[in-house]
């Protein structure tokens, strides 16, 4: 019996890596890339297609939602707005009651919206999507009654014979057991990108460098990419 | 005291045309167009800037959403698929089990996402959409629910302070009343453009340009854009 479909959503990062890793256990996966006008992109879309490549996935689409640049309100959209270098205490440690800079205006609304149509035309019943709420950078879009809130808009505004759902199978990990269990399933770690502002040396001084590095930090475990800099963030 | 904000979402249509005159009254209004590769986006788009220059809106943004046309499933998109000629019996006094193929898969929640990025950066607190549900085609996402559920991801998924609602103000309204209420407050129905196939002279006959006819014989009120075809529809 051939496996079910299901749409992964890639960013190229450590999170997407390892929901990829999962989902292709049971699944005939289709990756979806979304370009949001973020400064790393092109540096994200060659992580997308070396991981595609490393599954076998022939089923890719890359949405093009660049308005979201031209809407702005993000670090990682305008470029004149600074990527705050990592402040560990607030980053670990605090409960986000500040939404940091790099949050993109509803970015994950955008980018499920985009899944679903996909899903919903080629007929997959499952969206993974590697959200990550505990350890991560607050964002409130990453929060598990976003989905749960965002599959009763699936089921309300689809054909009544679709079914749909969002899966977030890392949601609830914390990052360096993100990467365990990714080592668990040979994850291509080598081919992932998570920097926000370089694209050949990670600068490792940003959020997304130093969640990533204390994860494989705390884990215990290389993690394979280049950095320019690499504090111990434990 | 100045106006506040609202995101208004101007397909062109009569609609959209009658919404932008509700919200108008009270708003400070900023006009947003989604560009999906429909069939008739030349002619939409040159209604979106006509109503605008109407009601003297700068902002407008027009968010380009073409990978809709890539996924494909709808006849408004996909231009080997035909574009069905109304079905009266069906089209005004059917239930809607059956979706037309004219639905754009999951489009509304597409448009939307984009509208709460854009007002969440322009501290706008209403989203204007002209969906009707009860005198229309039947798609799912046109329906009250969908957009109280909308609702829920929106106040989910934005910064905490953020506090930003969905507006239908004619979702419950008969076409024809939606035509009465446009009367009423001078909305520029010659302006704006609704039939699925033509872009110089409305065909008349598709799902779309029934239902305005049918909404102007109903109101008594002579539509002004010209038809190739006028059938009766009453």
């Amino acid at each position: 019996m051939s496996k079910p479909r299901a749409v992964v959503l890639v960013s190229g990062g450590m999170d997407s890596c390892v929901t990829a890793a999962i989902a292709h256990l049971q699944y005939n996966c289709a990756f979806l890339h979304v370009n949001y006008g973020q400064r790393t992109e092109r540096r994200e879309l060659k992580a997308f297609h070396a991981l595609a490549d490393y599954y076998g996935v022939e089923h890719r689409l890359i949405a093009d939602l660049t308005h979201l640049k031209s809407i702005g309100g993000s670090s990682l959209t305008d470029i004149s707005m600074k990527v705050a270098t990592a402040d560990p205490e607030t980053l670990f440690h605090s409960k986000h009651n500040d939404i940091p800079t790099s949050y993109v205006p509803f970015r994950n609304a955008n980018i499920l919206s985009v899944a679903v149509s996909w899903a919903e035309v080629v007929g997959a019943e499952q969206i993974f999507i590697g959200a990550v709420e505990e350890d991560s950078s607050g964002y409130p879009d990453c929060r598990k009654e976003f989905y749960d809130a965002f599959n009763s808009v699936i089921r309300l505004g689809t054909k009544p014979e679709t079914t749909i759902s969002i899966n977030t199978p890392v949601i609830q990990l914390k990052k360096s057991e993100i990467v365990q269990r990714g080592m668990e399933l040979h994850a291509p770690f080598h081919l992932t990108w998570s920097c926000y502002t370089n694209e050949d040396r990670a600068c490792g001084v940003c959020d997304s460098c130093a969640l990533r590095l204390r994860a494989f930090q705390i884990a215990g475990i290389e993690d394979p990419i280049p950095y320019i800099l690499k504090p111990d963030y434990r």
